[in-house]
């Protein structure tokens, strides 16, 4: 048996399930059929009232297992917890997740209980997760002690959630934009580990490039901080801190028992130690994104290329509204974009290409390399049709001659992806009016080059305002 | 022929279209192609250089035309557009939809050339939409003189739109929404009919329930003022006012020559004139869905039903961050919740009902009747699970119990308009993590009760927020 409690909590060779059950739409069935999905690791589920669940033999107490027991998953109800962990320390168990609610969150009884649990743990060595957890998955060790979440998308991307709800929503919503997934701890009441734990231990988890956590309350905001600080230089920090407003501060009371705590103290230590500070998960997914995608942008100038006057005037506000510069194009920008686009292009930024789509015709594309290649545009913010109308094309050209656009598209999209890498620049695509199913599909090749597609102007410019801060933050962080 | 010229734009008997092209991809073409889709009114196509046009006869001339027309598009190149308008003068045509640009937006030259056109058109009493328009569509008419943008779904809100590009955008927006649409107009340079002048006709119009707008700036700022004032009790105004910003207004300037105007001046005048102004065009399809579906709260006390400590904590500060209240529960409503809801409950306002699922439960629906109910309440944001795992069912349910719960889920969606109606309390749902295909068919049941479904709290809290002052200023304007 191993004796790092990371390891046992994120790799066990063994689980147990307390609370196991054949009910299905109960938790100890939900956990038990994400436990036996990936069939590498024995789970013995422990339940004194069946002979087995799920079809493994089930045992009356932990005491009763055979084998060693890496981790114990407790889902059984509040009165029961602290003797089924009183067992499970007995037994060696080293690492726990305890799923259960009604403790602190319900007031001084419950509290009362809680304190009995850390005794029990601390006395024996014993850490866990929770309790009034969610569960908790690890992506690469296929562990998932999740009643309810589903399959999540391996990927680079951890999750410290102080909600489960919260949680299952922001990895749902990442995963359909195509993130994918290192670690997810719904923390619950935090009684032994503490988001600060989770932290400091995905700060050095190789699976992991970028942590996101959604926070109601920090227990130890000074260690917080001072891990934050060190983290975010090598390795993004994506939070939502819920609690700005008198109600959302009171909810969270009732919610985890925790306290919301200084808005003010919040927003300045986020600031001090690089934190990008978002306000949903859908924010959350954006930002996160693009830096998994594209380079961070030197400074804020962005150059915006587009089909329409009025797309271009509605994107340039809402860069403005985030604090990013319209840049004025270089004079030989100018030159080159009169070469390629008709006489009545917008002959400034927003570059309007009046009407030539991404998609028709190369202009569009030598455009994009003009506004890549200008030293005074950092970003750019593409806001152009990729889609074809199949219809049309097939009246315009013949099979031949829509295969070979198709090739040029492919190698444009490549080229692209270097243009991207070769200048640091980041592009980011927003999303425009689909009518066509080869829309979606030219839209998902843009993806595949790493291009981020995001359903707004606001929403792009609003992921360019985090990469600056952040990148500005690591420079001055340098120093 | 008839005379009333808003008739002949929106419902002409007979069209010429001038530039018509059998050149798939040309306007000529793609405007041929939606004028002749609906084969209930005569179309000529006019092109010297073509004696036929999509299998109709093409005519040299509108002169040549034997026959009265209604209305003229015209889509040639800007040197020939005053030609051709003097000819469409001398047959009698009383109608036009100019599309070619290179006029006003294009500078000196372009703007004598667009005010020989109000010349023209004024001595023989025509009147015209654009220059530099992408043409028109009036849904009850079945009339398209649109080149790009493909069929649209009929329905009651109508859209003037100060950029063709914008304008498809929000169209595309709103159907994929299920929005429909009585007429679009995309204004061009306004050369000889105003934004004011579209809006004044909309105001009558029976097809048309809301009227929507995109504005870069207004020719008549006064009249504007004066018109919605007068249409706001009746019909909402909801528009995007752009410019807002120094990069944002000199893109103005570059695409229609419009001067983007004060923005302190608007804001005030919007907020006098009761017009709801938005920020993109999500908002504005948001903010349409409710006010199609749903009634306007009595004041701005939201009442939030949630299955999640953590999604509820979240949708109470997008809620206070739009000026909304988290009303607290009346002391009946709280014994109501005791009395279906598990002892955990949040016993406050946002309703966390612990993990109970409205799919799956009387309960969760008996707690939206409570709230509902509730005299402290005005407004109900639902951030529940609407979805059905199938798997989980089948695992749970016999076939017979399935359907028999799918009929109560039926028979409470159908009381749930009933109660939205009788209680004048506006019920919006928050979209929740999908993972099944079940869930969108539920998901699709809600919207089709008139229940409109956004995808986060922040924008079903901002349509609220629109809501709850439009009928404060309904209240005033009353007195």
């Amino acid at each position: 048996m191993r004796n790092n409690y990371w390891q046992l909590l994120f790799s066990p060779d063994s689980v147990a399930l307390v609370g196991a059950s054949n009910t299905a739409g109960s938790w100890g069935f939900g956990i038990m059929q994400h436990l036996l999905a990936p069939a590498q690791r024995n789970v013995y589920p422990v339940n004194p009232t069946v002979s087995e669940v799920c079809g493994k033999a089930a045992y009356d107490s932990v005491l009763d297992i055979p084998n060693p027991v890496d981790l114990a998953i407790i889902a059984v109800p509040a009165s029961q917890v602290a003797g089924v962990l009183g067992e499970c320390t007995q037994k060696g168990v080293k690492a726990a997740v305890i799923i259960s609610g009604g403790f602190a969150e319900t007031g001084e009884a419950g509290r009362k209980l809680e304190a009995e649990l850390v005794k029990i743990a601390w006395q024996n060595g014993t850490r866990f997760i929770g309790p009034n957890s969610m569960g908790h998955a690890d992506t690469a060790s296929k562990l998932s002690t999740l009643a309810w979440t589903g399959k999540i998308a391996p990927g680079p991307v951890a999750l410290i959630s102080q909600s489960g709800n919260y949680g299952h929503r922001i990895i749902h919503n990442g995963m359909s934009s195509g993130i994918g997934f290192s670690k997810f701890i719904s923390t619950g009441n935090e009684a032994d580990l503490h988001f600060e734990d989770y932290l400091e231990y995905l700060a050095q988890d190789e699976n992991t490039r970028i942590i996101t956590g959604y926070i109601e309350g920090l227990r130890e905001g000074r260690r917080f901080f001072q891990l934050a600080r060190e983290t975010t230089p090598g390795k993004p920090i994506v939070v939502i801190k819920a609690g700005r407003t008198e109600e959302s501060a009171r909810a969270i009371k009732s919610h985890t028992g925790a306290l919301a705590g200084s808005e003010a103290a919040y927003a300045a230590a986020f600031k001090q130690a690089g934190v990008i500070r978002v306000d949903d998960d859908d924010e959350l997914c954006d930002v996160v994104l693009a830096l998994l995608n594209q380079p961070l942008p030197r400074s804020n100038r962005v150059g915006i290329l587009t089909i329409g006057g009025g797309l271009g005037v509605v994107a340039a506000e809402a860069c403005e509204r985030e604090g990013l510069k319209i840049a004025p194009l270089a004079t030989s920008t100018m030159e080159k974009l009169d070469t390629c686009l008709p006489p009545r292009w917008s002959h400034g930024n927003p570059v309007d290409m009046v009407g030539i789509s991404m998609a028709e015709n190369p202009a569009a594309f030598s455009s994009l390399w003009a506004l890549i290649e200008d030293e005074n545009i950092d970003a750019i913010l593409l806001q152009a049709p990729v889609g074809l109308d199949a219809d049309r094309l097939s009246r315009m050209f013949d099979n031949e001659e829509i295969k070979s656009f198709q090739e040029m598209e492919r190698r444009n999209l490549g080229l692209l992806r270097q243009q991207v890498e070769e200048h640091e620049k980041p592009v980011l695509l927003v999303k425009p009016a689909l009518e066509f199913a080869t829309d979606m599909e030219i839209l998902s090749s843009f993806r595949s080059e790493g291009i981020p597609v995001y359903p707004s102007p606001r929403r792009a410019a609003r992921v360019l305002h985090h990469l600056t801060r952040y990148k500005r933050y690591l420079e001055t962080a340098e120093k």
